[in-house]
């Protein structure tokens, strides 16, 4: 990834009108900085424009922009990326610059921001900014509202952010097939006043799903219903970040969901509220209590609450399928059944097949079996009390006493291969 | 369809008991009157009684009703019926008077109104008032509230509207198969005082969803999760009327869900709050504000905005799926892949196949292909910049400056093959 | 079932560390009542500790428990257990202290209670207290903050309810297996205060799913989304018991969802609104009218409403399928097809295969048909009108004039082969 410093001073734009950007023009783009890791990453703090408080992408990171004439000007490449989701699988996907999710795009209240759209896939895209009022000119969808960006062009949207909220980025060109290829991204505007709706911690990320055979690399992107691999921003448990938090923090967590069915998160050890959606901040008047907040297709909720309380507690879809990774969903039961012979026969039809115990199926969590290669385990992860048997829509919040300021360091008890982790501290609290 | 005059002085009915109308009775039933074409209908402007602003039934009608001796009377005729879900694709569904979903029945808060039930259906049917507060034996649970009608038989309801709201109808009788087959309707109680929850643009939908096999006519009525026709009153894009308001307009939207599985509605360009469920009004200290609204099974959501953006702004379910036509789900990902050889032998097991291109999907926007009689492509639709790569629930809120008071000629930039879209315009803002 | 008087003066433990408890301690573990009757059993009036108005479980019934030292200890057997489906099927499930789901706990805003926790299951188990805030060691995760429970151990959690509301109980331990299996129940926490929140019914059931094949007694536990019994408190109509109230009754629901899909649960004849979900009581200002409530998985919504119109008014899931007994979901539409061929070659071919007439199916809801051993029909039950055509998720809420001061009796109109139903009427009203 480039530094902040060649991307700010990188280039120098002529002012471009708002349309597909000519060949001359394109020597004037901004940078378009790319991510390679799928850890999550420090957001950049803002260094020039308004002051914010930015927030952390689970397992992403955030997207430097230039300004330009007063204009904050970011640079989104559409194309094909390889995501890890977990350790030991990767994935073909489409996403941005690098990664999929896109980066998350962070800007305040009142700018007037410039985002070129540079199209390397094989087909044509657009964006749609999911939640943003804007002139029509701008909203993204091929056909209707512009011409579709061909493949190798660039396209220029620019308006002005008028509420501060959180929003997403998606195409609205072949929709289902770009969106299933994990084409999305979030977009943080930040009030004005940075005082206002002010939290000391503050993640966010997509949910979604993919539907990618034991063995295999592709999504299947025609698959409606019957999905196998349940994502947090593009990754599955154990590989999901924790989301590490001081005893005390008020904590803002914000989830968009892009797949084909809604999703109950459910939080362990805390009441929270929804106090956001992507149509903007929820009055206190008509907030209530939850444990679980299901969140629609096509919606963002944020919620909130005060991490008074020390320990991991789990946060996780409450489907219980989405707490698996691949597994097939027609399989037989076979508690108190006596099975070595029909084991035999099944595998011989099903190569992928995974025999569940008689006893039922927590042996899975501990044992090692044969697996395809870039194949994870159904259900997996180890704490400090054993087996964790869960997968894909599963992490913790770690609520800690004691943590320092700007102490990025996770304290956690599973490792990650890769292994830095880091939130920004609220300098006020620490 | 019979005109208003024909059909207020067609017939002069005895006073009817609350129950299964008699051979000698029938000949005093108020006329039913049948609609012949899925375009959107001028709803009848309130002739007598309480005067209220009408309501526009997207892809439907109104149902006129007759004045007697003070309670307002109308005909259903639950029967057989063909359907146009698009140009170029029909449907054979049971319904009422015409079609499916049958026409709106408006009345106003206080209203006494009597419904005649004639069954025209091979089998018994009832019509239970989803939402409406009614005495017991009105409620039209079969076998529970009252016999169930049998074919050629005529049942009379009868009621009080004790509270204005958006309710609907459908049978409890063979409940899944009926509703499976089209059988439901919207029914609107407008307020006493047509002063109260005043808007300018009041729009209303149901939200459904078949499963008819590519060249075949008939639902598969069996079907629970796996629907192929995702529909908004039994039409899909490019086949359903847009929403089309003038500028500043102060425009409600009504949608009831009967279908199998949520739907979260999204509006382009706006932020909007619910209003209104099936169980009354919202009051504005539970309001929150939303991009998209999930609108549960067996539920109606009614959404406010004032429509001060112009343009094009799409409306449609952000499950991307259902903004597909028929399509199979468990086609392989051809991206990336030499597909020539292989699509030959696909073709030669599945007739009904579609190969997606090795680039993604969006050609099949644009593309001719060779489809079975009574079929529609799976993304279609030409907007003023190209193909719009749609299908399902898809439509568009078109906001314009300018429009003429009553002005029902529709600016829209796609064709319908038989035109006319006509919309109320409130007479105190022109 | 022991007598109360068994079960209280019983045993008396030592005081126990939290923790898995010893053989030496488990001689002095509370009594472990068991429940042997699927029927709705009246609760244990409180007889030590603050006083409340118990709730009524739905085919279910509130675990007793002895007062030790100022602590409320109670005793779950985690186990294999036959539940009745409905009169006609049983299931091989598991779940606790003889039935599926387990009993309700009931107990009193800031009570300390202990809960044994015996795991007799094939394999290791815990117990999550979903909703309720507790120190991080409580929280059940088995491998994250405690070790799994081994077959033959006994746990013990103790923790100080610091609020009422509605909670539930489920492994967190091989959970998708374990949930699939049946084991899940209420835990209900009374307000101090025994007049806030008052009203005079207080019905709970859970709701949940099976994949069970006909003529098969055991869960298909990896189905995700193909589910064939749709189950109040894993009972099916006419199964599920009735919900009797006095006309004038103030009623609450508490419906919690632990299946793989939200229910819409629709009310008839009423408007009512959400009181309460798993995170607390709603307050007033941000309550919404509904007439169905769409409960998320993972999620518990409590409704009121003052049962002022007398009748029989249908209480169900709104999806359609989910009032229908197991049924093959891929099976052809016949309407209009004549089938006397059709059907003998495909009953060769599918067994259970149930032929739907060409004039729709109502006829199923009256025929008899042969059906496997251990198998519901389709559709089915008798109201005073005639066939119900119903199954699964479908029960009565019985409002009625006259009801005497703790009269037990069920006035209901179909018939339970095993009779008492109770219910505990308010004292100060009657």
């Amino acid at each position: 990834m480039p530094t902040r410093r060649q991307f700010l001073h990188g280039a120098s734009a002529a002012i471009l009108s708002v349309s597909v950007v000519s060949r001359v023009q394109a020597a004037s783009l901004p940078e378009a900085p790319s991510q390679t890791k799928p850890q999550t990453q420090p957001p950049p703090l803002p260094a020039n424009g308004p002051s914010y408080n930015p927030v952390v992408t689970l397992n992403g990171w955030s997207l430097p922009w230039r300004m330009k004439d007063g204009v904050k000007e970011f640079h989104l490449i559409a194309e094909a990326v390889v995501r890890e989701l977990a350790p030991g699988m990767k994935a073909n996907l489409w996403g941005y610059n690098g990664q999929s999710p896109g980066p998350t795009i962070e800007c305040v209240e009142g700018d007037r921001v410039r985002i070129f759209v540079t199209n390397k896939l094989p087909e044509h895209t657009t964006v749609h900014w999911h939640g943003v009022r804007l002139p029509n000119g701008m909203d993204g969808v091929g056909g209707l509202t512009q011409s579709h960006i061909k493949p190798g062009e660039t396209f220029a949207y620019e308006f002005v952010m008028k509420q501060s909220g959180t929003f997403m980025y998606h195409p609205h060109s072949d929709e289902m097939v770009q969106m299933a290829m994990g084409m999305h991204g979030f977009l943080v505007v930040h009030p004005r006043d940075s005082k206002r709706y002010r939290v000391d911690r503050d993640f966010v990320f997509l949910i979604n799903a993919h539907d990618i055979d034991p063995g295999s690399m592709t999504p299947k992107v025609n698959t409606m219903l019957d999905f196998n691999l349940w994502t947090f921003n593009s990754r599955v448990f154990p590989g999901i970040d924790s989301l590490v938090v001081r005893k005390g923090d008020r904590v803002r967590i914000r989830m968009g969901n892009l797949s084909m069915t809604s999703h109950p998160i459910h939080l362990h050890g805390y009441h929270f509220t929804v106090t956001g959606t992507d149509g903007g901040w929820v009055p206190p008047s008509a907030q209530w209590p939850e444990v679980t907040i299901d969140v629609p297709v096509g919606a963002m909720r944020a919620f909130e609450f005060v991490a008074d309380e020390p320990g991991d507690w789990a946060l996780h879809c409450h489907k219980s399928h989405h707490t698996m990774n691949a597994m097939g969903h027609q399989v037989p039961t076979m508690i108190g059944v006596e099975q070595q012979d029909i084991a035999k026969k099944i595998s011989g039809l099903v190569p992928d097949y995974m025999v569940m115990g008689e006893k039922g199926m927590a042996d899975m969590g501990a044992m090692e079996m044969p697996l395809p290669a870039n194949t994870l385990p159904m259900m997996t992860g180890q704490g400090p009390f054993g087996a964790i048997e869960m997968g894909g829509m599963f992490t913790v919040v770690k609520v800690r006493e004691g943590l320092a300021r700007n102490d990025y360091k996770d304290p956690g008890w599973y490792k990650h291969p890769d292994g830095t982790v880091a939130y920004r501290v609220d300098d006020k609290r620490a």
